[in-house]
């Protein structure tokens, strides 16, 4: 098939799939989401981004009734379905189907399971990219990967209009996270970014470049850093699932980093190779 | 009919209706929605909630091409074709069917109109009401009506959970808003609520009380209050469409208000008056 989605249990391609107008989704955003790239068939770190979608869903009071093996093995069967040596797989749940009330102590019946599978391309790791900075104005559960993405998809937007790529969030002169990324910088051969709390999401990407970065030997500083300490970094990244590890090379205009593309570059290809490592690539 | 739902032209009952997997509400949240409630088939204040879902549009960029009258004439449509003396009338737009992305500049068609009516009773005005505290983790984008909802779902079970009806947010030490209402406070005979800025939504049963304040003699004092001036004022109430005006008499358990009952019952029951007016059964 050239693609395929699925919302509990049913299949079809993903423009024709329709779903309950009733599922909490619709109305409240009531779900989390996860996404992973698939390469040769073979989704990247695949049991990482399911024992996130677990978490997420807890972090909300979703209790996933299937087990993370049925989970998986349902996202193959899907995976396996769709042609192409460079896939998306997308897998969302929310809370489940009921007429809309806030409140879900009398929801019945279990959280809706919705995914799909289609071509994609990773973002280039080998291009720069320009960024903006913006106030974020998120919420306090950016630790959780929920559909609640209205401000993220404003950024985005921003970004795109302003001709970017990303949105480089900040809370005052603190960078948080991109719109869909997490933000990184290198300076005197120190990788830094942001620590874990309620203000950014645990990148598996993110945690994947630390653990690259310990055994390459590059110190590693997760520590929140301003605007301007960014601005005058060495180097300058975004890392996601669909984008691995990709330097700025301006930030509203301005030019950043440059300064240690041997350092960036080290982490970049390891990533890189790693990556194809897993999918069965080299 | 019992109820009614519609989509984009398309009618059925709320329980059998579908909708695309693709529409942007469900991986983004990415909509805007309001809410009426529905006395002997006349909509309360129907052009207001109206003008509030076309400004809440026009905030996250989203142009909706059919005009005002176009609209009522399509909601009146649907509200004349459900039985029952008491109804909820829901509305939503999202920003479209396309397939996921965070910027929406590629976006054909136009935005996704939803809706529903259906049976739904007022909240009695003349009881009173549990209410617990919780810090505001919410976005800075409380001033338009998203559905980006998780956070007031998640804030509006605690309070169910803790056996209250409403959960009454604060931002440090100020008061913001409830789960899904405005909060007020009676004070030596003055009525104060938050001013309208990002923290808050622009209630129109808030507005709706104002005028009757005004209308009464009753001072109105557009400032923040703090949780202890909360604690202790004369009176603490919630304002919502379909709760109009209704009081706590305990917050986190500790009782509150009960200390000027006369103006209460003046503001309630003028606003009750007005519904009646409005939806002929006076």
């Amino acid at each position: 098939m050239k693609n395929i989605a699925y919302y509990n249990g049913k299949t079809s391609l993903i423009e024709e799939m329709t779903v309950p107008m009733n599922d909490r989704a619709c109305y409240f955003g009531d779900g989390v989401y996860d996404v992973s790239y698939v390469f040769n068939h073979v989704p990247m770190a695949i049991e990482e981004h399911i024992d996130r979608i677990y978490r997420s869903a807890s972090l909300i009071d979703i209790k996933i009734p299937q087990t993370k093996e049925w989970f998986k093995q349902m996202l193959m069967g899907l995976v396996n379905q769709v042609e192409g040596d460079s896939l998306i797989l997308y897998f969302q749940v929310s809370r489940g189907i009921a007429p809309r009330g806030h409140d879900y102590s009398a929801l019945s019946g279990g959280p809706s399971i919705w995914a799909y599978v289609k071509p994609a391309q990773l973002i280039d790791a080998y291009q720069s990219y320009r960024g903006i900075t913006l106030e974020d104005k998120r919420f306090f559960f950016c630790h959780i990967k929920t559909i609640n993405l209205l401000p993220s998809v404003l950024a985005n937007h921003q970004a795109h209009a302003a001709g970017a790529e990303e949105a480089i969030l900040h809370r005052g002169d603190r960078v948080t996270e991109g719109s869909h990324s997490n933000i990184s910088i290198l300076k005197n051969g120190v990788f830094q970014t942001a620590p874990l709390d309620e203000l950014i999401l645990p990148g598996i990407t993110r945690a994947h470049v630390i653990r690259i970065c310990n055994r390459l030997g590059i110190p590693v500083k997760e520590e929140p850093f301003t605007l301007r300490e960014m601005m005058e970094a060495d180097e300058v990244f975004f890392t996601a699932s669909g984008a691995l590890c990709c330097r700025f090379d301006t930030i509203d205009g301005i030019p950043v980093g440059g300064k240690d593309m041997k350092t960036f570059s080290a982490i970049r290809d390891a990533y890189e190779a790693e990556r194809k490592k897993e999918c069965g690539l080299l």
